[in-house]
């Protein structure tokens, strides 16, 4: 039996524009949406709206930026399926928001560190005062203290975001964890009325099963990306994803259809996926900023230099 | 904590071979062989002990017959690590097996369709005679009626196989399936003292999240394969497994060298892993040979229309 409680976000503009600067083009991003509607994934992340004072625009591509003139392009309103982007705490022009009732997009994610969730809840105030749906997305927990997660969680609660994401910035999760930590926000936030969501990736090819693991735990919302394309060994894949949910309104053919028309080939060129740097940034708990410098392939390191470099910039 | 109890089995020669026609040459099967033994993985299965008779070797690599001879050119006896064979029932010639003690190999691994285990029982009692350890894998489970596997189990709790792997073929199980599996496997052969292994298959990006529930619900025996190599999608990959194992025992250093020597390329060439073909298949729980099929890209299918075909294929 399928929960009609949850609901997909594809992030595939948003997360798998770290892969390319943004530098999707149009026609793609109109194709990504028609597909994602029809596919019937929820919301459909477009990209960030970074500040332009501290990301010049001619240095990325658009959906680093989300104008709305940009998404209007692209996109349409439409019931089923609604539109997010993302802005990042510390990096957001506060004046860079129309009113929602100006505006095609219809949520706004915030994302911030732990430490930082004071401000996250200032910046989800802001865009929840002009109309938006938001939620806050807690990244890279798996390098966070204990009571400083639950403090940030006790936070959250007292806030008006509908839903928390735990996020697995760097891959490194396993199902026991993950149960761990869905039982922990679970518990601070949905008797608060606050939805929890999920976003991880896949450096150990656990996006999938992580997602798998946070749905039996009782977690509604859903992160994918079309071919599971995101910042290094990617996302969760999208087509599994809706196929695995029961829901008749989800079909995975015209995702399908996407990563035969644009991402199949992509994914060739830009190699996010298994790839054994991802793998061992997963397994080490770490930032894959070091993986990604090494499928640059500028030195000649071997895997397991690599692996011994990471281990020892521990100590 | 990690559980002495725990045997690697790495089956890259055998289950690859399944995309190479075990035309691996003796060069890199050595390296694979010693490269294990540094891992520390348990037992190395060098490939299959086919019938001649049926599979003429003029039509296949050394590999899908593993000779004595063939053996000894790439491996040695060691204390810790083991060499195993599988053997098909059915497509076995029982006398093509010398005695234990004149052969390098440890172990013989039957594998059978729940249909054939009194076969497997006799195969597996004939190697059990001549010396060998042996173990019985019950291949695509997820097409077994429950009362017909509860009977096969109930057989094989009565024999003298040391293991009885829950396999997954077709990659189509996930984690609550799994669970209930490896409980319906430990409870049937644990009191006959008969271990349970797993062997997974990666259609989802489930293999090493299926071994890990396995672990978390005390099987003991995992298959693993170098970067995931294996018939379609491959298998759970033995570089994520011996990391995540704690046991100070492995290394998975040696298994990335070997993946950045060879395997890295030969994936590129040979296209196992994550593809919408294989995943199809797994999503529908069905072989993989038509995904193999539409790989090698002979017709002009679209995704969609494979995914179409296969639901009509059932009906």
């Amino acid at each position: 039996m399928y929960r009609p409680e949850i609901k997909v976000l594809d992030c595939t503009i948003r997360d798998g524009g770290l892969m390319n600067n943004w530098g999707f083009d149009k026609a793609l991003v109109k194709d990504v949406f028609d597909g994602l509607v029809a596919a019937g994934v929820d919301y459909v992340e477009l990209g960030y709206r970074a500040d332009k004072k501290s990301f010049p625009p001619a240095e990325s591509g658009i959906w680093r930026y989300c104008d709305e003139e940009d998404i209007r392009d692209v996109a349409y309103k439409t019931e089923k399926t609604k539109i997010s982007i993302m802005c990042d705490v510390g990096r957001t022009d506060y004046d860079a928001f129309l009113p929602a009732s100006d505006s095609i997009i219809s949520m706004v994610r915030v994302a911030t560190y732990a430490k930082d969730v004071d401000k996250a809840i200032h910046l989800g105030q802001h865009v929840q005062d002009l109309g938006y749906e938001s939620t806050c997305n807690v990244m890279a927990v798996s390098h966070v203290l204990e009571p400083d997660l639950d403090e940030a969680l006790e936070q959250l609660a007292g806030s008006k975001f509908q839903a928390v994401y735990l996020v697995d910035s760097f891959g490194y999760f396993y199902s026991e964890q993950i149960q761990y930590l869905a039982d922990k926000y679970l518990a601070a936030l949905k008797p608060a009325g606050i939805e929890v969501g999920i976003h991880a990736h896949n450096n150990l090819q656990l996006g999938f099963a992580n997602t798998i693991e946070a749905i039996v735990k009782g977690i509604n919302y859903l992160d994918g990306t079309i071919y599971g394309m995101g910042r290094a060994a990617g996302n969760c894949p999208t087509e599994l994803l809706v196929d695995f949910l029961k829901n008749p309104k989800f079909d995975a053919r015209p995702v399908f259809d996407l990563i035969q028309k644009y991402f199949a080939d992509m994914k060739t060129e830009l190699r996010w996926g298994y790839e054994i740097p991802y793998a061992i940034t997963g397994l080490l708990n770490k930032h894959p900023r070091a993986a990604l410098a090494f499928m640059k392939g500028a030195h000649g390191d071997s895997f397991r230099e690599f692996y011994d470099k990471l281990q020892e910039a521990e100590e």
